[in-house]
């Protein structure tokens, strides 16, 4: 990549890009599927949301493979099946019995308009088609794939971690948030990193790289995230500043502070961004991506 | 199979087989899965079923190979899986917005125990994991399993039945309650055997015959579940006789009366011995098993 990159051309043609494969994949279930549970498939997946997990998977797949367009179907697929995955649990999360959301991202959350039992089947069926998208080629890295995608959504990861965030006597403490974080929203988030190093044929080293970086932008993320809820405005949440704090919700903001945890941030785009320089020597969209994870304002 | 072959047995053996597989292949999570999921997990995953869906697909994988303990590994992680994508959708289906069922086999229900949020997220854990098992070894059929799983429990099979089944404007007629229950429990069954016969090394051929079994042995299984639930005695359904009618749910002998009920699970019965007749020529465990699908008291 040639120095100087710069990530917004890049990053609109990327989501544009992922929304295609998105609305392609899953006009294939449309056939079979009975149409009220398409229709709230549909409603939450193809709502325009960052397409963080995506991006990261297809750049990866770019960086190790070193072609553009790299791991071809393999890679998209698994763009596809990480988003499917992302998409389920804010769908679960979003319920009466967890967060009880009514708004994400300016609209109605799923079970407000389909009603709680679709919502929950809704969020299992994307959630099971998730491993069929990874699943489905005669390539020999298929089932690394699937591997590489369970364990990011599973019990010792992103499901590990929203149960952490439940559980009723947890601790006000830095490490405690971390662990949380790590699993909630970084297990997924290095996942894609993984799985595009994998769809991208690359090796030990590779994976070792994207499992360092996406351990490190998935951390700075989810601590943006906590920064942006309570300074961003209500527009651009689509939900009300300061709702998440509001709730009681566990923050970096409101365990050690606004100014230390934007510190922390750039403390984990710093290992994001040495973590990843072997793989990507100059300024290209790995690197723009781990500083985007900080500096977005949505 | 030598002729004469008694169920009763057998069946005590392979049940006895799956607890052990269940309760090895859940253990392996217990080190990474915050204490609290592993235990909700393993409530109603190690509550003593049937354990139909895992049974069947290791005499598949028996019948297809011509060995005893045929599939090896591979049979019983996909019988595993199996169970553990049933045993989610139970946890689901007895939500409070979905059947609002208080008791599962005589004990209560995992929201009952663990509250709703947790019984959501241990659902979601048994579903993701169930594709890791499927998909954690270095066999090449290993993501053709995935794929047979995805499909038996996704937006086209299990999940897709449920949607139907909660559908307000579903008609009362046969043709679309037998839709129905093709999707919410035979998919799975048919997943089941299909699994097998994948794992036991078979083709394109074996597929087909575990393919028409399985459909068959699924149908009679639900019809075979509808009429026991207004037969049985409250001590062998661990729930009271009737609840499924009292409800107001959708049966086959609310919809084509008791004894045309039984007769339909016996014409299944016929479709599902005739299927597997090349495979089992004798009376053998899946003749037994198609049988048992509708003779069981429980």
């Amino acid at each position: 990549m040639a120095e100087g990159f710069s990530l917004e051309g890049w990053l609109a043609a990327q989501k544009a890009r992922v929304e295609a494969l998105l609305a392609n994949r899953l006009e294939r279930l449309r056939a079979q599927t009975p149409p009220r549970l398409f229709e709230a498939m549909g409603y939450s997946l193809l709502d325009g949301g960052k397409r963080l997990r995506p991006v990261l998977c297809l750049a990866f797949a770019e960086a190790v493979s070193g072609q553009t367009g790299g791991g071809g179907a393999v890679a998209e697929d698994a763009a596809c099946a990480l988003e499917y995955v992302h998409t389920y649990s804010l769908v679960h999360d979003d319920l009466p019995a967890m967060d009880d959301d009514a708004l994400r991202r300016g609209r109605p959350t799923n079970h407000k308009v389909y009603g709680e039992a679709l919502a929950i089947l809704a969020g299992d069926a994307l959630l099971t088609e998730a491993f069929a998208l990874a699943a489905g080629g005669s390539e020999p890295v298929r089932a690394a794939l699937v591997l590489e995608l369970a364990r990011g959504a599973g019990a010792a990861g992103m499901v590990g971690g929203q149960v952490l965030d439940i559980a009723e006597d947890r601790p006000a403490a830095l490490d405690y948030l971390t662990r949380l974080h790590r699993l909630k929203t970084g297990a997924l988030i290095r996942a894609a990193c993984r799985m595009g190093a994998v769809a991208g044929g690359g090796g030990a080293r590779e994976l070792e790289i994207a499992d360092r970086y996406g351990d490190a932008v998935g951390l700075a993320f989810q601590i943006a995230d906590d920064v942006l809820d309570v300074t961003a405005t209500a527009a651009e949440l689509g939900k009300p500043t300061g709702a998440d704090a509001a709730a009681g919700r566990f923050t970096y903001p409101a365990v050690v502070g606004l100014e230390r945890a934007r510190q922390l941030a750039q403390e984990e785009i710093s290992r994001a961004l040495s973590a990843v320089k072997p793989l990507e020597p100059g300024d290209g969209p790995l690197a723009a991506l781990a500083r985007y994870a900080v500096e977005r304002t949505v």
